[in-house]
């Protein structure tokens, strides 16, 4: 069976995590990281907040998981959170809306608006609901799959405070690495699932290059001339990143371009602010995001194939694409969402790997903002 | 200022042709393609295809202009184009709705959906139509740029009804080159503008290498083991192209995933046919198409920058992309969609070039046809 044969080779990149790390259960992930938002901002952004990260845990989105409290708590010292940020829905018009976030974190408008746009895509069959005035919202997947696992198409896309993105013949950055998330339904399977930057890679992989001292290839970042830059401290120091596609040659303007199609739908089309153009004194970031719901029963109940069409015909196309003979010295094709799926089964069973130097910088925070340590169970 | 200097930065690239071409002016190049079309499948598609053609054309987009008839005589030829095809709306439900393209060209049935979507955006905020039952639109870039046209964000994709991108780790295509089509209106500006396709580099570029007699990089096309293919004949003759990004370690599973979003959308949720798994004695390709339109003023219409303030952001945004810095080398930085500004410009007052052994296979098909050979003005 190709759904079990691409799942297997998906577990085999899974795993629970080095043998140092802390193995924490989901539920007392979700506690300790509610705990520090709470501290910082009251409980309802904590339930949204928790979720979104232990979400992103799960899914061995670990960029986006708990290691983010770090970028959190310095945001927050910064003054670019706003602590008690009301969340509220700002314009409604049909099958659209806006929700502002009021200067706080970003997941729970983020929430909020997706759940909205689902809503909407159920009494209209699309949705579409913007978020402006909010920051960080942590990774774009988690929402996108919110939507299908309520049964519509997600998608979802962020602007970022912070421009990192060089344009194609530039040397100047001009837009964030601005993600992209997509998801859609199975019936039996898993959903489908797309979740990227536009940048050609993740500051992740950075950081492993300078861990491990290797040299970057050419077309992951510039130097200030807008050169490949191959060293990775300098890349990481500089931020200077291409675009997905890389130079000219390998399409680096496709890449591009999809980071400013991202910029206009999260930034422009919601009223938040374009970073390279934001007052210097502006209080906060007022980051934009986008989401979209689609609803497939809209589109597909009367061709035959039953209310579920859709999904079916998910299921074969993701099993066609595990089923593709792989290129000479590699074990099998993957569906999108595949990687995701097969750590979260591992995840769930064995809990979330949490490097000890984490643990003690979570400690630390908790211990600064008088919030409980709850990673650890308490000796004896 | 930016915008005039990035238009000439975007018209040192625009020109009419190499000296031998034909030089045809738009209205002549309209007259031309309807008669081929009126005589494949009569006037209500002929009017819609050479629209959809000329405006490729215009743009600089030729491998989608009416170098396209070529393709499309092939496929008449082949009894893949139901000729005497009915274009109807087959479902409607809210801001949603699917067009049947009755199997025969995609241009009208395109054309058709699109302003559905923009009708439909107007009355909700946004509008989503599916096309089903359809064969090739001619460039996405047409569609997206004629709801920018009408005020609205357009999002425009497709399948293709033969795969030719090969999934990441794989040796066997199983997506087409699945285009994204994005525009959006500025206020004083020309829209923004991005239409590329989900493989790294356009067939075009094989055919370009092939005649310089140039070998390919690695990351353009594969071989039937999945190694890289760099003999341009044989990457033309086996169309096993990657995905944008290329392989793995550049980002090549990011443009695999988008390619397989398009087929989600265009195919999956129109209720198409998705070709691997399409029937070997279907009748016809049964091609699907995904249309969105956004209305800004659903979203903006409360924050003070009047009716037309995403407008006026737009113009912003594409400016402080055109000023980036240039890198060393490098002219400087162009704006989605000014390179199809400028070259529409030129080709505006100076005709569109055609090749001369285009105008004669042209003049071979008219003749085959019955149709008037319009492209040369009668001597004497």
């Amino acid at each position: 069976m190709s759904s079990g044969a691409g799942a297997s080779a998906a577990e085999t990149i899974a795993h629970a995590g080095p043998a140092g790390d802390l193995a924490v259960p989901t539920e007392r992930l979700r506690r300790q990281i509610e705990a520090l938002f709470a501290a910082w901002c009251g409980p309802d952004h904590a339930r949204a907040s928790a979720e979104v990260l232990v979400e992103a845990d799960l899914m061995g989105i670990d960029s986006h998981g708990i290691t983010l409290v770090q970028l959190y708590e310095e945001l927050v010292t910064a003054g670019k959170i706003a602590r008690d940020a009301r969340v509220g829905v700002v314009r409604g018009f049909g099958a659209v809306a806006v929700v502002d976030g009021g200067g706080g974190f970003g997941h729970a408008p983020s929430l909020r608006a997706m759940d909205l746009a689902v809503e909407k895509a159920r009494a209209f069959g699309v949705g579409a609901v913007g978020v402006r005035n909010s920051n960080h919202f942590g990774a774009a997947g988690v929402y996108a799959l919110r939507a299908a696992r309520a049964g519509m198409i997600g998608l979802a896309t962020s602007a970022v405070h912070m421009p990192s993105i060089v344009p194609v013949f530039g040397r100047v950055p001009r837009l964030g690495t601005n993600p992209i998330a997509f998801a859609a339904p199975g019936a039996e399977g898993e959903p489908f699932l797309l979740d990227i930057a536009t940048s050609t890679i993740a500051i992740g992989k950075l950081k492993l290059a300078s861990r491990k001292g290797q040299r970057l290839p050419d077309g992951y970042a510039l130097d200030a001339e807008g050169r490949p830059q191959n060293d990775p401290d300098a890349a990481l120091r500089d931020r200077l990143m291409t675009p997905l596609g890389g130079d000219r040659a390998m399409g680096g303007h496709k890449g591009y371009g999809l980071a400013a199609m991202v910029e206009v739908l999260s930034t422009l089309l919601t009223g938040a602010s374009y970073a390279p153009l934001r007052a210097a004194d502006a209080p906060h970031y007022d980051v934009g995001h986008f989401f979209l719901a689609l609803n497939p029963e809209a589109f597909r109940d009367d061709d035959g194939a039953g209310a579920d069409g859709f999904a079916h015909d998910l299921d074969a196309f993701v099993a066609c694409l595990r089923e593709t003979p792989p290129a000479a010295g590699c074990e099998a094709v993957l569906a999108p969402g595949d990687p995701e799926h097969a750590v979260r089964a591992v995840r769930t069973r064995e809990g979330i790997p949490i490097p000890r130097s984490l643990v003690e910088r979570v400690r630390g925070i908790a211990a600064e903002r008088g919030a409980d340590f709850l990673l650890e169970e308490p000796a004896g």
